[in-house]
């Protein structure tokens, strides 16, 4: 049976139990994250003995709160937060998230422990997440539940991180990125939901575009990997799976190099059930990003456009690698190209199609893009360019060029992360995704393909 | 014999031919450039018809120049260029920058012009760089001889690329590392010195500490690999090779797949003379900053440090992939933690070491570390921090330590680029080279101890 998660991540209000006023605290930080990330609804932080907390009115215990909660977040140590179980049930509450660890990462004590909080929580019907996680954050309701204040950028992507410390390296690549976040969820210990729960919850969010998963290991794996393939039909699911199951056994398994056999095992079996799977978080930033704004291409032959050959020969080489192709242009092309740049010999007529400096004046650009996407050959462009004092980036002649032949490309500036953040900004609202390594443009090429073809296998 | 090419890189005094005041061409971005990157010497822009370029007066002809000019940057096309050879001769010119095409990359008629290029300004005995060449930039003269005008982070870390492209793409993920660099040469079509030439050159040369490449072939691989031979032992050697020796052989071996055996060969070779090989420009630079910030480690053995587990199970994973080893700390290194951390349970006392959250505060962070890299199993410390609004990353503390050990550390930083900013400028002021990534963070911990080995083993 779904469980309902929604007023677990769409709560009207939420009380912190545990929140302080020590800004070296966990206590303070998840509540400020939670004002600091623009909640809306009536937020009620529970303290002994504190009388106000960033301006905010401070109640002894949760059956003190002058409203209804719908969300618990629990900073409290692990007994206290079993303790208050009953409490959260008495008081209404329909989602908990419980952050202390000394649960089952600690040992015999701590399954025990976490065994208690997982069976109370089912018996009383309530969702929980954790314990031992950063919290979670549904940036489209604005609720921002984890002691790393932050602000992510609003989006389509949504990720479930086992590690909460790799959920953080996916969301700070993502600021880099520019890729729009939806939600994010630290699972944690995954005591009273597991993996599935969430991966099923977020297949029929209808605010989340595409799934982005860190995992180490999933205890039902075969449900994972089915479930997969149902949701991959509505939206892509990336993962990026590192690891087994529990880091002592991945750190000997690794130490041994008994690793690789299970891990290509688990790799494979992801891929045929519909995830892209990923090797990297830049990987896994990059795949989410291009799946969230652009159009799919029809199929895998990419023409390529540059104005300095190496960063394309590179960017080629990847993409064959993976396994794009880059035909020939059509002959028509060709003389498209040729009444561009009229006699000037520098364009090297070939795929990549190397304008040299020609390439450089966006107008020039922005026509030869124009006979590149335009290509009857082509499904899809790279657009390489290489950041220049004098010259800007072509972004309105490429997002021209994809608007009138209605079939994607992906910008490959040669750039560093800030001098191509207006740039970036512009082409990914228009649904173009830009990067300034070649290989995570190559990759996003590749992952758009692959979910075209996932979705034409897997309905069959 | 090797050739001298100091003058070229060092020049007291310049002219650019073919100086122009059109912001969209070449030879107006190349002068600007070299305004821009702040040379001190006498600088004379030649052009038949123009009187003033960004405030220079300009000259009809070489030698209608008031002064002696030391290097001569010819912007003319190909023909011109090599017409004007016997002027610069004449007018005492010590070195060429040769930037146009339609040299030999434009089949046999360009051929024949680029060996008459090359033979005479042999036959002159002047070196010559290029054609077909973006230019090259001595940051340690403030000679930024290229039309890509920009301004780098002085340091050690000089780079040769066969590629312009790619060696912007190089210089501009340097900026983004802050890594400092010496010297950047575009080789072009290497007409009149080859790429051992610079490699010899870059060898010899005191301000170069790091020599980073870029190639796709090489016209003489043994006299290359002979040399890297001999240079690795005075300073490290990345190499990046990608594809074979002309684009076109590159792409179409790349379609027929034949291309892994041929390049894995070259790989092997160069790492059994002493290179570093990587493969991919981000590799390249985590590698040469390392290597140009940071002392040697005894041997490979890491100690990891971290608040989260996630981001150092994958840079463990990364690590021992690539051939580091994590050994267990030693028992006092153990009681040392407890002696920090009290009886606070979270931490988990294993490599990597776990301080959970009581890894945030940088003062008990940096007595963590303190043990980590006084422990004796322990040649080199990876620092792992997530960035958090309301505390700050350890910086101060990780220096103190690498200080006081005298053992190598890296710091990474679960971080944007911009956010990490400020920790990075003060970490690699003090040589701890700081990252982003888990994957560059552990590649350049194991380009420290292989260089080590590297002048254990070619030593002998």
């Amino acid at each position: 049976m779904k469980k309902d998660l929604h007023p677990l991540f769409y709560p009207r209000s939420a009380a912190v139990l545990g929140a302080g006023a020590d800004p070296e605290r966990v206590g303070f930080n998840i509540f400020e994250s939670i004002v600091y990330g623009g909640f809306k609804g009536p937020l009620y932080p529970i303290h002994p003995k504190l009388k106000n907390i960033l301006g905010y009115d401070v109640y002894p215990s949760l059956d003190k709160v002058p409203g209804p909660v719908d969300v618990a977040v629990i900073a409290l140590n692990q007994f206290s937060t079993v303790d208050v179980l009953e409490e959260c049930a008495r008081c209404g509450v329909k989602g908990i998230l419980s952050i202390a660890g000394g649960f089952g990462e600690v040992g015999t004590e701590g399954v025990k422990l976490e065994n208690k909080l997982a069976e109370r929580a089912n018996e009383l019907g309530i969702p929980l997440i954790g314990p031992n996680t950063l919290g979670f954050i549904n940036d489209d309701g604005n609720f921002y539940a984890t002691f790393y204040p932050l602000r992510l950028i609003k989006g389509g992507v949504s990720v479930i991180s086992q590690s909460g410390g790799m959920g953080l390296t996916i969301m700070q690549k993502a600021l880099d990125e520019m890729m729009g976040m939806n939600k994010w969820i630290g699972v944690g210990n995954r005591a009273a939901l597991e993996f599935s729960d969430y991966l099923a919850y977020l297949g029929d969010d209808p605010a989340t575009r595409v799934i982005g998963v860190f995992m180490e290991g999933s205890e039902d794996a075969l449900k994972f990997v089915k479930l997969i393939r149902e949701i991959c039909l509505k939206k892509p699911v990336v993962v990026f799976k590192a690891g087994q199951t529990k880091e002592s056994d991945y750190m000997a398994m690794t130490h041994t190099g008994s690793l690789a056999g299970p891990y290509r095992l688990y790799r494979d079996i992801l891929k045929q059930n519909g995830a892209i799977v990923v090797d990297t978080v830049e990987e896994l930033v990059a795949c989410c990003k291009a799946l969230s704004l652009s159009q799919l291409p029809e199929g895998k032959r990419v023409g390529v456009l540059t104005h300095t050959a190496g960063p394309s020969i590179v960017a080629a080489d990847y993409m064959l690698q993976l396994g794009c192709e880059l035909p020939k242009y059509a002959p028509e092309t060709y003389q498209r190209v040729r009444d561009v740049i009229g006699q000037n010999p520098p364009v090297v007529l070939k795929n990549p199609l190397d304008a040299a400096g020609l390439g450089f004046p966006a107008l020039t650009y922005g026509r030869i893009a124009d006979a590149v996407l335009g290509d009857p050959s082509m499904d899809i462009m790279m657009a390489i360019y290489c950041l220049h004092k004098n010259w800007r980036f072509p972004s309105r002649e490429i997002i021209d060029v994809r608007n009138k032949w209605n079939k994607p490309a992906v910008a490959y500036y040669v750039s560093t992360v800030g001098d191509s953040a207006i740039d970036r900004e512009m082409l990914q609202k228009e649904g173009v995704p830009l990067y300034i390594s070649a290989r995570e443009a190559a990759r996003a090429v590749y992952a758009l393909y692959e979910y075209k073809q996932i979705l034409s296998s897997q309905a069959q």
